[in-house]
């Protein structure tokens, strides 16, 4: 078939250019003696990403999955007392880690639609007096929902209570794409991944640590060797890796931070903003609601959208796919079905985002959902152009 | 800005990555021993790209204008007549062209909007009763009006009056995406390049050529050298080239090969036929009319779209450009500022057609000119859906 | 400075350009319907080159250090006794990190220049009548000191005693390049990685695991999550993975398997042996010994060279790198400075290793070692061309 | 056969992963509104390459052929007399061409192994008292022998003599590599092409022309439209072209400028001149001699090998590609079997060259010419080292 895919899923998101070019080069050295001229300027801006002043941001060989690992490994000991909720597939598996890791758990569950509780950790922050609970743990931006939480609000029920839990957060669809404040918000340990909001191949764990969770790794007893913060803050300090580092995706990681810092990270918010925005105009066009019960729930990277009754999402998935080379997401778990996904986070433009909502249409369209074509991405058209609606019955 | 750029424009047009790994190359030896292994069976191919068993095809390092002063240079000598026609740019270029190296030219010239003139030609051709006419030039498809041309009537015609010109054909944008039969339609030079139907980057002149018109390069007497057929035909016996080829454009024209011929030619019109519907439903949905003035003229690889008086075509293409990352092909020469073109050729699909439709609303309605906004995407989705008008009103 | 840099370090290898083309994609959906009919084949064909038939083959993101620590979390659990032996920096490392992972290691210290201690092995094997030691580690290619081990001989021993210890085996550099026979050798973990054999960027841990391993899993407490074979086993049935894999490496990963099982892995393991006797016998006519003390001992992927006393082997290394853009391994842990290494495996060939050794000859001369110049790469020519030595003399 | 091909010939030289990546891009509109943006400053920079403050350079889809091409059509007149000398085979097309042009052409035979024959040139120039001389033709670096002429020499001859003939002078395999100065060697038109000098693939040719050259399009007469100077002034004057330029090659010619002019002229031309010394003495070290009759004469690009009565240079060609995986130029035309040439021009250093020679010396013994293996790669290796010869004996 023809023609470029259309990748409209939630990472990996699309790769610029400028990122391929970065990593167009022969293999090398990674022990070579100006090798530290390159990591050590790279390690000290991604910092500025995270937005850390005081942290440290360690790269991993890796995916998020990784970058989950290391956050608990490093900070925790056998039986630890942790506080964690779930409202989605993604929530839901790092509070499995947790418990294989044989962490002691307690898990809040949610509606698959809403964010953290903040209610309900503020409860049962209050009642351990002494302190058992020695992390909390949010998930920034549930993907499989397209949910985005309020981590900051966590932050403030810690600091009321002077609770002195880590708080640990997986911003893994989150960084370099959404508002994210490591120091202001007082993350301890921060997790994301190179195929998302950074533009690149899959391949790369990303985790922002504060000094706090640094100093309290001696004590953290859980086994770990490939995803230690202490081994790699070693060798960090001379630019240098405790094991061969995946260099070329290094390369690609120094354009892509050039290329987030170039166009400042407060645009890159304001343009996730209004290309999800176009999204959501397209969802309610087509008189469908999204997974995120409350609009002040939804997430800029990511749209979960759900199909009516009767509609199979899978199936729309499939026609987009194979008929018309388009990748959505799918429902994940108990949202199997039920939903299909629109990333819409990374290297993307209104026109990219009319591709995908036109895919959107062609597949449902061929699923059987009948609407008015050009409906969704007319409503996106509209919603880019600034124009009023119905400017013909205007005219 | 972000996101990748639209080129909607009719050539270069987009490069499948097949292509692109396909170049991914070192330099190489041009002279090596088994170099013939690869180019002889390349040139063999591209003869089932042209449709010619009995012709050849070359390829010169340069572009469709090179394969112009290919066509006439090999064929013809100072002040030999020759019969052409201009409805568009690229044709009077041609005829300018020969012009320049001394041609006696008979132009007829004929509403852009039109194609080839074969009443003209029928009258002409007649009266020549002594053949003074030595060759007959027709542009297949003119990329300037967005207009396809019956050269089948053409060779019809010679045929009827057993007159013995030369057929020389440009096939620049046509070749390897529309019907084109070299054998069958009698064409003595057929010229393309590569940035159109081959998929390609700029940068090669791809000129088929009849055992007839080989025959009589001794004859002619204009002077040539990098173009010449002779030397190219007597080297490419034993698959070497008379100066440096560009060989890593050579290893992404076998790519492009291959997958034309995979796909297979009446696949590729098919799909350059049903792609280029949708866009003239979008055309007629925001209420414009095309270039070409019937329908049946009506070119499957370019779209040459007139604006509404009082609109300026420009500011369409640059709003589009500037503000939205889309490539659209301005009005050339006398159409300048009334017409913008969208190519719709090679390496394309439904949803690529969707994101340039949807491109090119963003800028009419930034240019002032008011649509309900996703007409013509949803008249092109209705079209690659199948699905019946107003669905929402049977409903 | 111009020219390309020489790569001529025990990993990363210089990478094919057909490894290049296969990742000149575009990011993909790793959840695609489809998306299987490309793994499971390659986890099919990944088994050849491990030369498992019973076994599978597990590719996680992460690096030869992530692979080891893949082999003994999913196996083992806490306290566990473990065998084995350190004769170089990359053994100790494995070795250092069984003891982070609280298990209850048994190391043999043997000479750095020697290869797996045999006897010592059957000794403490013998006397462990009750199986208390339930896996026996071995480092198959020593990359510190270019020492390759006899892992038969210690499966040999295994048998002779009935003993049912697992056997892990390091084989980072050596599979893909030395003969390596998981099957026959009856290997229950074999580690490797990307950036060696493979002739990959650095980034997949590839991991072999023998069905007792893996049935093994269940019962093995050490806590994993990132990399546990059970999960990935069960998602690897469908051809899918538990996070998001490196698809881009992945491509990359098709294509080396492809290009070894091409050449045959017998002849790949003949060219190493061939290519790495040329660089021994330059280093014999340099008047310099190799850091393996026996020429049995010689590995034929790397050749660790002891300098003369009174010379700063990263003075070399140094000189090599700023003045001649050559890439030589440093000497590790206790060898700094009294060794440098050359890398001759993967996408290598005889004048690639001409250049490697004019290179070295180029930063001896530099640093003040005095030879004929030219003696070193000379005995190498002559070995690859089969050429008596003297010849002129003979003449 | 496994490893990187070694390309030792001059031309396509070794391209650099730099301009490799400034040609990793999609395809691009060549009339976008800001494409003049890119084009504008490339075209004044090449004026730095070719040393010239009041000419211009001109880019055209091509190669050097094309290059002549352009050089004599855009400035004579069918009938000229015209004053060239032949000393290899580039020098012989070129006449040959201008013949095929209908140039009335003057040409000097030349001893294969010497330059321009610049008193003959005198004497001639002399004689024509009426001017009836128009141009006088170079070739400044004969590729097929090695040997660079004296353009200056034949500026002062013009010069004393007060003769108006034009000079146009084929600077293909020393432009960006050799000393070249166009304005100070008074050249009216300098000819070169991307695949030497540049670094880059074939398929440009790169023309500097003079005001006074520029000046003359008009009265000459000799037909052209492709490589037309004057059309292309006047689109370059925006930024444009005449017809679709080859952007991607535009790109790497950005990257490869840039290259060049960082590392200063002066520095390109000394390091061809440092590496191309290694080769010579190699060749000395062979016992062998040089095409190049007096050391004066010896190209710094490329070294033409004069291999001994009773040996077959063709077979040492076809042993270094086949077993060797080395490209050698062969000897063209007169000089077929008896010479092979090695190019060490563009992205080269000393162990690249060291390969090169390493191959010719495996390639040679294959061949059954017999000498001391390492002997040229050793001659090299002092040269660039700088140590004294025989440095055992005199420890």
């Amino acid at each position: 078939m023809t023609g470029y895919h259309c990748l409209a899923i939630p990472g990996p998101t699309n790769m610029p250019f400028e990122i391929r070019q970065a990593m167009e080069l022969p293999l090398e050295d990674h022990r070579a003696p100006d090798f530290g001229e390159f990591t050590l300027p790279l390690l000290d801006d991604l910092k500025k990403i995270f937005r850390t002043q005081t942290g440290r941001v360690f790269v991993f060989p890796g995916s998020g999955t990784g970058g989950w690992e290391s956050a608990i490994a490093n900070t925790l000991s056998e039986g630890d007392r942790i506080l964690t909720s779930v409202y989605g597939h993604f929530s839901h598996l790092w509070a499995d880690m947790c418990k294989r890791f044989k962490l002691n758990v307690d898990i809040i569950n949610q509606n698959w639609g809403k964010g953290v509780p903040l209610e309900k950790y503020r409860e049962l922050l209050e009642k351990d007096k002494n302190h058992s609970i020695k992390a909390v743990l949010v998930c920034h931006n549930e993907t499989a929902t397209g949910v985005t939480s309020d981590v900051m609000g966590v932050r403030h029920i810690l600091d009321e209570l002077s609770h002195p839990a880590l708080l640990l957060v997986d911003g893994v669809s989150s960084i370099g794409s959404l508002e994210f404040h490591m120091d202001y918000w007082g993350i301890d340990v921060a997790v994301s991944a190179s195929q998302k909001g950074f533009m690149m191949p899959t391949g790369l764990a990303i985790v922002g640590v504060s000094k706090k969770a640094l100093s309290l790794c001696d004590k953290a007893d859980l086994p770990r060797c490939f995803f230690d913060f202490s081994e790699m803050a070693r060798m960090n300090d001379d630019g240098y890796f405790p094991y061969t580092p995946a260099t070329n995706l290094l390369r690609g990681l120094r354009a892509s931070v050039d290329m987030l810092l170039k166009e400042g990270l407060d645009n890159v918010h304001k343009r996730h903003f209004r290309l999800a925005e176009g999204v959501r105009r397209a969802v309610a066009a087509w008189g469908l609601s999204t997974c995120a019960e409350r609009p002040e729930f939804s997430s800029d990277t990511v749209t979960a959208v759900k199909v009516k009754p009767g509609i199979d999402a899978n199936e729309i998935i499939k026609h987009a796919y194979y008929d018309f080379k388009v990748s959505l997401g799918g429902g994940l778990s108990i949202l199997n079905g039920d939903v299909f996904r629109i990333g819409h986070l990374g290297w993307t433009n209104e026109t990219m985002i009319l591709q995908a909502l036109g895919g959107v249409e062609l597949a449902m369209l061929k699923s059987g959902f009948l609407f008015e074509p050009g409906a969704g991405v007319g409503a996106a058209i509209q919603h880019y152009s600034g124009t009023k609606r119905l400017v013909l019955q205007a005219a």
